[in-house]
């Protein structure tokens, strides 16, 4: 369990803005995140010694932008080869590595030419398929959708959720974005729209599903202590969880050597997240929980115990998650309608929530909030706190 | 600087055999090894909750391996996207997150099929290099044994460092060879004999150039209190340092960005890696350093302090560095003439050295001893002790 609760912090963020077409390099990208990470904490560049980001080959390493930033001398940078599941626990890593002494300013950033250059999500990569996946892909079963749909469509026949829950939350999301300014998607949207939509792969619409986004984000990790003399208003954190459970399997169908459909990685991953911060699902203020389709949230939700197995559709009715609800989730849009920087994005609206800096879609008084990345076998979450 | 001084230990070891056609895939190779280490330490599997590895996406991921084994619940898994510069950043990493509370014992591994797979000395990456390489692979010069031969001709011409005494760095290292029952390389070799070998980059011979090798290391991290509750004599992590100044680069040439070719990396790492563990060069039984090249060893020689930029070439003969020498180096035959698993199996030799259990190639009472991992613009290196 976290052994450094509070001792480190965000003290600056950065990002791009988010678009099908950066029209710039993804090592571009990631220089300017973490430049205006850095400037936003009111840091020199010369003080940033360390790096961590986590990319699927899509991307730069650390050093890459160090040097494009001219970093004097660098002490610690770590890449990770991971999807979206390490969108946080690059940030627990960078304060283990502060902790350790090997660096003392850490940017952690994912950058990604996500639409206009690799797309995550074709069947492509089928073809180096290690695991199950070389089986199941001459049979045209090679993609995520098509992986998630199956284990949504094993909860709608176990506990009777439905279409209209999957698409509130795509309809919530959506209202958040149009309060964002850096949200890709500023169409209002309605069930009806979402009922109207191509069925991508049964049971999943098109708003089912997140987008694809070139862009980038980036935080500065420091400790509390040196967080406290910087600009920004610091953003602890109080928990970091990562993995979760037996059988991860490293292609993407291997998870059908996972022990159970009824739950995800979450439901290892609940006593930690919480004992380490000594709070409870109800004490947060909001939650950014990973949205590559509308039901992994249902998943991370169930697995978390803001509900029990199998009842996060009913949970999430009702307006308990919109912005005047019990639980804000997904306050900038999320995955499916800010834009999709793998899960990272995530982090740079929870400490904007938590900073008081979030505008229109701000939380009143928002001091502690939950953000997860992953939605599968493996997953990551951090609780953060003002 | 590390703050973890001898808080944390290697509790075991496992490796398989090493070759140039292992027959079996990099999974099965990771698993083996990863396997044996546990077993070396006395735990049983489903007490291991972390992996940490490096790759070049021509391994497997630590989610894979813990599949195979059967790790009932996985907390901390990273993969980085790496050279051999990280082969003991996996190490320091490793303690750094058990120190953070997320894992107990972690598995630190590098497994790869390095010569009947995927294939280091070429050029075809070149295809995608993304800096300074692109501009100069049409021109032919794509190759690490490229790139270090003009940094080792600078050297000669600026310093006098002569041929001879490269030659001697592979005569003493195969002269240890003889004497470890995995090495690859068997036969006897003299000066003469390196002499009268190929060419392949002036000024590097057959003989300056490191082994292209199948195989996988393993270590198990824990803390040091628990590690001496476990079978096999501990060995602490008494410091640990990894990167190396400015104009790190991403790509292979960008290294000709770096400010000077008369250093490399260690000369920035050298007051962090003696300070944490509070002594000099003088104090060590042994090392273990990265020898891509031989060239190689000259330059971590003189950066770390064992003698002034530029006398390297002189300081390495005489006897100094052989098993009776006063600084024994890479007493298992290293890069050149063990194998090349990417570096990490220095990290395997120093354990077993510091355990006394290194046999005929033992160095008499070792206590304390240093490995280096990473060449260039980049390293890591780690002090080990018993």
């Amino acid at each position: 369990m976290w052994t450094l609760t509070d001792q480190y912090a965000i003290a600056g963020i950065g990002y791009t803005d988010f678009s099908k077409n950066s029209g710039r390099t993804v090592r571009r990208l990631a220089s300017e995140a973490c430049l205006a990470a850095v400037r936003d904490a009111g840091l020199d560049i010369a003080q940033v010694d360390g790096f961590c980001s986590f990319n699927m080959s899509d991307s730069v390493q650390g050093i890459a932008v160090a040097t494009e930033l001219g970093i004097p001398n660098l002490k610690w940078s770590v890449d990770l080869y991971a999807g979206g599941n390490a969108a946080n626990l690059i940030v627990s890593n960078a304060a283990a590595a502060i902790h350790a002494g090997m660096a003392t300013h850490v940017l952690c950033f994912r950058a990604m030419n996500g639409r206009s250059g690799y797309r995550f999500g074709g069947g492509g990569n089928a073809a180096r398929a290690a695991g199950i996946t070389q089986y199941t892909a001459p049979f045209g079963l090679m993609t995520y959708p098509q992986a998630m749909a199956m284990w949504c469509r094993r909860h709608m026949i176990d506990y009777g959720t439905t279409s209209e829950q999957l698409g509130t939350l795509a309809v919530t999301f959506r209202d958040n974005a149009l309060r964002n300014p850096r949200a890709m998607m500023k169409t209002p949207l309605t069930l009806e729209d979402y009922f109207a939509s191509r069925m991508i792969v049964d049971p999943f619409r098109m708003y089912d599903i997140c987008l694809e986004s070139d862009g980038a984000c980036a935080v500065l990790v420091t400790s509390a202590d040196r967080a406290r003399d910087l600009r920004a208003k610091p953003v602890y954190i109080s928990s970091a969880v990562y993995g979760g459970g037996p059988n991860q399997g490293e292609d993407l169908f291997d998870l059908l050597r996972w022990p159970s459909h009824s739950h995800n990685c979450y439901k290892y991953l609940a006593a930690d997240l919480w004992g380490a911060a000594g709070i409870g699902p109800a004490d947060l203020d909001f939650a950014q929980i990973y949205d590559c389709f509308t039901y992994s949230v249902l998943m991370a939700l169930e697995g978390l115990g803001f509900c029990r197995e199998g009842e996060g559709g009913d949970w999430i009715q009702g307006g308990r998650i919109g912005r005047d609800g019990e639980l804000p989730l997904n306050t900038a849009g999320g995955l499916l309608s800010e834009a999709y920087i793998h899960g990272f994005n995530h982090v740079i609206e929870a400490v904007q929530q938590l900073r008081g800096e979030a505008g229109e879609r701000q939380v009143p008084g928002a001091q502690i909030g939950l953000t997860t990345a992953g939605a599968m076998t493996c997953g990551s979450a951090l609780i953060l706190r003002n």
